[in-house]
């Protein structure tokens, strides 16, 4: 059983207090986690984390998603170093831009065109700006309490926030065809655009994946009205299906927003788009210091050749069916209460009559003390480095999990 | 002489134009540049550049900012290998971050704390979340044609913009006292921040540097308001003065927003800030996928600390000197009217009488000939890397532009 001791990471903690706000930005604060959690890494290598005190974890978040090869993948290390062996930021891109740009719009059937950026708010931003530019429309519909980034028009904070940043916004419930239509009428004839999760993969909750009914609503009533559909595929991109999240229910955005996964962990961002919003994408002004660099975009063609190769999603799914049933069993086995939600590549486990997450936090907390780093409120991550011998060591330290839950 | 036969990144452009909108998103897209400009780079070293056709620059744009060791730093190159071997995208930072913020805290006089994301925009956008986060106000003064980046509240071009999303800028002129009164009575109550770039650096303009009266004056207004002084140092930080661009001038901010050179061209950026604010950047939300990544951490420890021990500023500076004496010695001796500002290490050069930069570009597009990258409009960039005999390659370079124009 891995040491309680972890005094290398409270003494960073520590000296963090002092210079960093809060001890650290964003979703990645360990001060959100179970007693226990490592906020500091050492080292990573596939599915397995060694944080600063020596512990070693088989690693259910991915880095919160972008590693889906496996932490340091061959393939991906090695396309990075002969790119960087050449140049990385320079006065323009280099050739692997245009080699990225058509593997993108070779694998992506809605993609007429992609441009790419560092952040996944980069793309969200982006998506709404061109729908605006090219519909000469304000209104943006979004789901009530879904995530779509960190910046004011969409972030969970209203710190800093102005009621001006958020003025075109309506919402409307996931998978839920009144609400949608109620938030329609609201926007009139000033509808840009709806933006819509690949799932609904709310922080805490249980999760849904979109109806076929929903998602057919959605494209015909942006079809009616000239809006832009927009997916955000920026979390689930890649792990469910390479050619985006909604092709298997036969709807087709007309832009969708991508990141996390798209190079095994390099900052990249991307943007694909349909023909009639390509004038519109050239219209906006969307730039950064580091978006023509070269190293993350040949890591992004290493990582989506290896996927396609592999067929990435077949196996995360095989992996996250025995990752699920296991779980199943093991919570039943212990007569506990669970709800898994979420395809399966992307699991949320929740403890039912729950409602503060103190049983999933002691839960994980007895998890983690067992070798598997689990997420109590969040939707989890598989990649293809998970074997079965992984997912199993992780079914192992969960009994250990439930059994103390239990008790 | 360099070829203008291009024929590599012509075909490249061709490509792009059909997967990407306008072939290039952003400030990248050679479009804007004279003809004979590559698009595409297939190698950088020190402060030498090679296209995909083969030819090569002695480059005063520094990927427009980010390169100021030099591009593949041995030192900041041994630091990125020393951190990938260990881990980049985990499920938190490693060490390096805590390294990474003491260092720069340490650095640079007004920061009590940091943090840290990727995109300068990205900074900007955080400093003025925190200042409304901080007052509970709205209003911002930004210089009338300042950049402070790249999405709507900022962005330069207007397509997709609402009017809402600057409903609360309002504008002042740069190095203008009383246009910065009469924008704070329109605030009235309401001023959160003044947002002023390090030096007036407009795309295609003289540039200005503040005049001690005027940053006195905004930090003096700022004092008597309580309002926040935001200094936007994403393009100037680090070439003019290790510990902020405006220390020199005794005016200290209390936020100021970093990037471009923080880490050599590795995807970093930074806000740092003052105590009566670090609640406030504790209760907004600002994340990224890869803000937590450690590579771009590692790199900018190793670039900051090298920059420290160089001096840096001093060695731009110097060859600053250089270039801008030896620029004004040849435009003289081919009778060529000439005006050289911004600071030396970030020097702009313009003809005079020259509205359209027509003579701009052709002196560009023949210096770029003889094998020297300028940019006709924009202020460019030296780094540490660059020697006298690069800046003597410069003007021979130059003298063949002049005697093109002159002629």
């Amino acid at each position: 059983m891995i040491s309680l001791v972890n005094s290398a990471d409270s003494a960073l903690r520590t000296r963090a207090q002092r210079v960093i706000p809060g001890g650290l930005w964003g979703h990645m604060n360990a001060a959100n986690l179970p007693e226990g959690y490592p906020q500091y890494f050492a080292h990573a290598n596939g599915c397995r984390l060694t944080d600063v005190d020596g512990r070693s974890f088989v690693d259910l978040m991915c880095a919160w998603g972008p590693i889906i090869l496996g932490h340091r993948n061959p393939l991906v290390e090695a396309a990075v170093h002969e790119q960087s062996m050449q140049g990385d930021c320079m006065n323009g891109p280099g050739p692997i831009l245009v080699e990225l740009a058509e593997l993108v719009v070779d694998m992506v059937p809605h993609a007429d065109w992609c441009l790419f950026g560092k952040n996944g708010t980069d793309a969200t931003t982006s998506c709404v700006t061109i729908a605006r530019a090219g519909t000469g429309r304000r209104k943006v519909l979004v789901a009530r309490g879904a995530y779509h980034g960190a910046v004011p028009w969409c972030s969970p904070s209203v710190a800093g926030v102005t009621e001006e940043d958020r003025a075109h916004l309506l919402h409307y419930r996931y998978n839920d065809l009144a609400s949608v239509d109620a938030a329609m009428e609201r926007a009139g004839a000033d509808l840009a655009a709806i933006v819509v999760s690949a799932f609904r993969h709310d922080f805490g909750f249980t999760q849904e994946l979109p109806t076929p009914e929903f998602a057919h609503h959605l494209r015909s009533v942006c079809d009616a009205t000239g809006a832009a559909l927009v997916v955000d595929d920026v979390r689930a991109g890649f792990r469910l299906d390479l050619r985006g999240s909604w092709e298997r229910l036969g709807v087709r955005p007309d832009l969708s927003a991508w990141s996390k996964a798209i190079a095994n962990g390099y900052a990249l961002s991307a943007v694909t788009g349909r023909d009639w919003l390509r004038q519109a994408a050239t219209e906006i002004f969307t730039t950064g210091s580091f978006w023509c660099s070269a190293v993350s975009m040949a890591a992004a063609v290493a990582t989506l050749t290896e996927l396609r190769r592999l067929d990435a999603p077949a196996h995360m799914r095989l992996m996250g069916e025995r990752l699920r049933q296991g779980l199943a069993e093991r919570a039943a086995h212990h007569g506990l209460a669970i709800t898994q939600t979420g395809p399966v590549q992307m699991p949320t486990l929740l403890f039912q009559d729950d409602p503060e997450w103190q049983k999933g936090s002691a839960f994980c907390a007895e998890t983690l003390r067992h070798g598997a780093y689990l997420h109590p409120k969040h939707n989890m991550f598989l990649s293809c480095a998970h074997t079965a011998a992984d997912i199993d060591a992780v079914l192992d330290a969960a009994d250990a999990g439930f059994r103390f839950i239990a008790r």
